[in-house]
Parts: structure tokens; sequence; C-alpha cells
């Protein structure tokens, strides 16, 4: 019997089985893995120039100089070459020896002037035939060992809001609050925040994609904060909306609805459910509200190895959750020029129906 | 006489301008351009989404309603189209309508899927062409305002190493002084970090790629910090090596070894003068100090709105410096399982020769 790995240790011998049983469904026997987060989850591999090649089920990882001492750690269950010149060139003298004429790439991942330089690179009786999403389809449904990284990464996230809370008051910048937040996620370990850090205060709330800026937080208003840290290579993602100074009964009102929603997408959030369904549940209660229409991003995405991955929680998406997929409900409202708010947990999809992982309240804070 | 732009907007006349040069050039009247810092660089949207197409030297900019205020903010001398649809679909409108047969398009920033799906979008009657590199060459040579912007950022950057200086000693964590050095980063206003912020220590700092880890500064031995900051869009880039304890002679051999390859290549740095040769200039210092096989990178890059730009300053290129191009000239020492140095300033090419813009002092540090 195969010993279970702990947590600590990801078993790649499943994720190449994935691999193999999707190529089996494409008439592929080989592919050639170049994006550095679908390396990373194959073979361990976490530096930042790599291909990997997979034929019949054999795998092969090509490397620089740079990297000799960290592929022999890091790389499990995937052969290490580290040839003296180019990457490909290597490659292709294996892709010739094994007298393959077909070889799958990420298509989706390769720019057109890089496909060319492998095609040139290739003997020319092997067809270089484009895929998409096949290694991001798998990495969609998350293992034990990913799901124990993210958990630690969504804790670490959620503690952020405390040194954000203490700093947060009128008159400091919207940068000051992110530089503490920051500042207290290296002290606590994380390897870097996992998207520019957002803090949008009074009217800025209204920019769904206002980053944190020079300008003052205001007397009163809301105050969108958006952060997540990468820990162990896995992501977090959660946003948060507090208030500064009384809230006046409208924002209550919108932020309600806001909440509302955000808890009307989670709690359709099961094995079986659409992303459709997911995000329809959220637009359906803001609709309600008659707050549908500043409503205008997707209610969330997939995150692992990366921000953003499959699947999309948007509108009509046909996707179909599974147990193991972890996701994020982030519904928001943006009134321009008065403010917005937005409400994001990351949600792990189980056999039954969904855990939320993030754990941080949801009430809305008076500051 | 058109007035003289200060320093703060910049000057899109002359940028369109090269790019209509260049496109004149490869016989093409028409481009999309789709990478956001060529986006920004000729028109000015600092937005995640969006598409510049140029036909025969008329601008429309397209992002979605997300950035409805900011485009009209942000972009100059381009007209901006917020369709409600896909952009390209848009942008496919007005390229039915001008009769245009051929349309560029950024190859080596395109995947092979999103040239499949503009393919698609386009009239049959349109032929997309392969372009590599067009705006990103125009974007070597930097004008004014760039070239105040970087000298901003390069001095941020410089002061940085005052914090790293008072945090560094034994026993601390390579992840606490990149935690310092970032926290005064965004104190002072920088957007972000230009790179994942490397301090690496003892016998880390042999990993040309270290990043900062949980490990522990040792008692003696080198420190290598590399740090950006991004300041209005801009990236600085700067390698320190200080020393814990007292340096013993080898130690300072090759450091002294390091900085004499990096005054040399600097020294070589002048208009008409290739990549190559800077190259070659710091190579040979080490060479002669029998390390050269210890230098296992490149000498130095080009930066500006991104932090690894064109040129490529490496072995046996052939670019040749023009004034106005702003380059790293960094190179490094590594003795694997005992240390390494590495020493980088950034220069700008000027029409006599060059000038340093890194303000730090490049002494052997003994903390």
């Amino acid at each position: 019997m195969r010993k279970r790995p702990r947590s600590s240790e990801p078993d790649y011998a499943p994720r190449v089985q994935k691999l193999d049983h999707a190529l089996c469904g494409l008439k592929l026997d080989s592919i050639l893995i170049t994006h550095l987060p679908n390396i990373r989850y194959l073979c361990g591999f976490t530096g930042s120039n790599g291909l990997l090649l997979s034929i019949r089920g054999k795998r092969t990882f090509f490397t620089d100089g740079r990297y000799t001492e960290q592929a022999e750690q890091e790389v499990t269950g995937t052969r290490v070459v580290v040839p003296k010149g180019s990457l490909i060139a290597e490659a292709a003298k294996l892709i010739a020896a094994s007298k393959i004429t077909r070889l799958g790439f990420e298509a989706d991942r390769t720019t057109v002037t890089r496909e060319q330089a492998i095609k040139k690179a290739l003997p020319k009786s092997v067809k270089l035939t484009p895929t998409a999403s096949v290694v991001d389809r798998i990495r969609m449904v998350k293992d034990e060992h990913e799901l124990a990284l993210i958990k630690e990464a969504v804790i670490m996230g959620a503690d952020l809001l405390t040194p954000a809370i203490e700093t947060i008051r009128p008159g400091v910048k919207e940068s000051e609050v992110t530089a503490e937040i920051e500042y207290a996620a290296r002290r606590w370990g994380a390897e870097a925040m996992s998207f520019e850090t957002i803090v949008a205060a009074g009217v800025r709330s209204a920019l769904p994609h206002g980053r944190a800026s020079n300008a003052l937080i205001p007397k009163r208003g809301f105050v969108i904060l958006d952060l997540g840290v990468i820990l162990h290579g896995y992501c977090s993602d959660m946003t948060r909306t507090v208030h500064v100074g009384s809230v006046p009964r409208r924002s209550r009102e919108i932020f309600q609805a806001v909440l509302d929603a955000q808890l009307a997408a989670t709690a359709a959030v099961k094995p079986g459910a659409t992303a459709g369904d997911v995000d329809f549940a959220a637009r359906s209660v803001l609709k309600r509200a008659k707050l549908d229409r500043y409503f205008i991003h997707s209610t969330g995405h997939g995150v692992g190895l990366e921000i953003h991955e499959q699947p999309r929680i948007a509108r009509d998406q046909k996707e179909v959750l599974e147990p193991g997929m972890v996701i994020t409900i982030e519904p928001g409202v943006y009134l321009p020029g008065e403010g917005g708010v937005r409400i994001e947990d990351m949600v792990v999809v189980t056999e039954r129906g969904h855990q939320v992982l993030t754990p941080a309240t949801k009430e809305l804070l008076e500051l």
C-alpha cells in the first residue's frame, strides 16, 4: 500500500496521472509544459526558468545552471536535465529520439513568437498541437496537501485585518494602511502579497480596481480592504469593507444588501451547481435591492498557486462545481462619486456543500 | 512652436511618431497593441484591460466599463471607446470600416490562443501580421519625462539601504530585513516593489536568485540586497552586498574583483558601444581574477516601465547603445557553499558616455 503523504509533502503521482488521463482524452501522448505554476504543480520546481516535457507518461524537467542545486532539492518524480545550452534544443533531442509525431503545447500560455521558436527547434516530423488549460483544469480541484496550505495562507490573510483596522483613521493615507498590512505580512513569514493590496477609502471605494493611493481617509465613509498573501506558494484573497464615522442609514442598507448577496452566493456553492448559478444567486439579491446595476464585475474566481485561476464565477458560466475547488465569493456595489462595498471570502467546495475558509467577521465595523 | 511639456506631463506625440515611423519601416500602416506597458507608454492608460488600435496614424483605445472614468482622465492624444461587449469585436468593426488588408500584432506578447481569438474576430480580408518588439524597441530610449521619473525611483530605491542596514544583524531573519525595506518603501509612497526583494545572507548569498527566506543572518558572511521600487510607474533596481562581521581577506578580494568588474562595465557604457562590449568588460576583469566561471548570469538589462526591458547586456549582444537608454550594470560572483557578491547600479547612456543614476556608496560595509 502506498504510504499516504503528510500534508507537508505534495504527492505528485496523482497529479501526473490526471495529466496522462487528460492527454489520453485529447489523443495526445506527449506535451510540453511551459507555464511555471503548472510546472511547479506537476514536479515541485519553484524557480523562474524551466520546461517540463512529458512523453508517454515519462517526464523530464529542463532548467539552466543557476538552478542545478534548487532543481535537485525540489523536483520529485521527474528526471532533471541541466543542459549547457538552450533548454528547448535539449528537449528537442529527446523528442526526436522518442519518435513521437504530435506534441501538445500550452497554446493559452505560449506567445506566438515562442511557439515559432519551439517549432523551429523540433524535428520536422513532429506536429506541434495546441492545447488549452489542460493542467489548469486539473489544478481547479485541490488535493489535501494544497487545501492545508491554502488554509494556512487564508488564516494569515484574515489576521492582517488587525493591523489594518488599527491603522485606519481619518487623515491617514491609504498607502500607510497598505504599508502596515504588508509589513505585518512579511514579519509573519508571507513570501509576498498575492496581488497589489487595495485600500480604497471614501469616494475612492467606488472604484472597483482602486489601488491604494496617497489619498487621505476621510472623516466619514466606507474603506474597502482587499488583500492576500502568498504562503508556501499558495495565495489567499479576502475583502472586507469597514466604515469610518457613524454609518448613514443608506450606507448600512447597501452594506447589508452586499452581505446578503455574498451569503446567498456562498449558500449556492455545492457540487453539481454551476459557476453561473453561484453568480446568479448574488446578482438576484442585489436585483431585489435595486443595486444590481452597480455590481459591475463577476462574483469570484478560483485561487491556488495563482491568484486568478479557473473556474470563473460569472454570469452564465457552465463550469460545474466539484469537491476540492477553491473559489472566492466577492460581490460588490459601487456608487460612482459616493462609495462602494465589497465583501469576499474564500470557499472550498465539499462533498456535501461548501466550507467557508476565511475566518474573519463580516459585521460592519464602525471605526 | 509647441510648448515643451513639463516633466510631469508625458509627451505622447513623439512616441506615436516613432511608432508610425517603425510601422512604415515594416510596410505596415496598422497595428493592434495588447501589451499593457506598451499601451501605457503610447497613451497613458494604467488600468488592467485595454486594446490600442493604430490605423494609419489614428489611434483608438478600447477598455471596459470599469475604466470609463479612469480612461477619460488618463488617456491623451487617443480616442477612447468603451464598448458594452468585447473589446476586440468593437475594434474589428473599426478595422472592417477602414478597409486595411494587413494588421500588425505583438506576436511576442500575444498567446497563440489569443491570436486565434483575434483572427476569428477580424474580417477575413485582413491578414494578421506578426511583429516583435516594435514598441519595446522604441521604449529602450527614454525621453526627458521618463528619465525624470526613473531618477526619482532610483533615489528612493537607494534610500532604502538605510532601513536595510539598520536591520541587518546576526540572528535576524532575511525576511525581516525585507519587511523593513518594503515597509519604508510603502511609507515613502512607492506604488509597489519592482520585483521580489532579495535578501540573501551567508551561504545563501551564493544563490543568484535566492529570495528572502526565513533563514537567519549568520555571525559572519556576505549579505546581498537586491531591491527596487515602482514610483509613478517607473522601476528602480539596485544591488549592494554588505558583510556581517570582520571581512576575511579572500572575501575582500572577491568583493574588490566584482566592484572592479562593475566599474569596468560602467566605464564601457557609451553611445556606439554594443551591449556585448559592456558585458565583455565585466567578464574580462573577473577572468583576470580567475572568477569568471562564477559569474553565471548576464551583466544587465534595460529598465523603465518594466523591470526587465531591452537591451539585454549579455555576452555577444550586438545591440548598439544610444543616448537615453537606461540599463543596469550588475556583475556577480557566486561560490557554491560559500557566498556571493553582486553590485548593481542603474546607468543612463548620455551623448558623451554615461551617467550613473544610483547614488548609493559601493564601499564594502562591515556591519
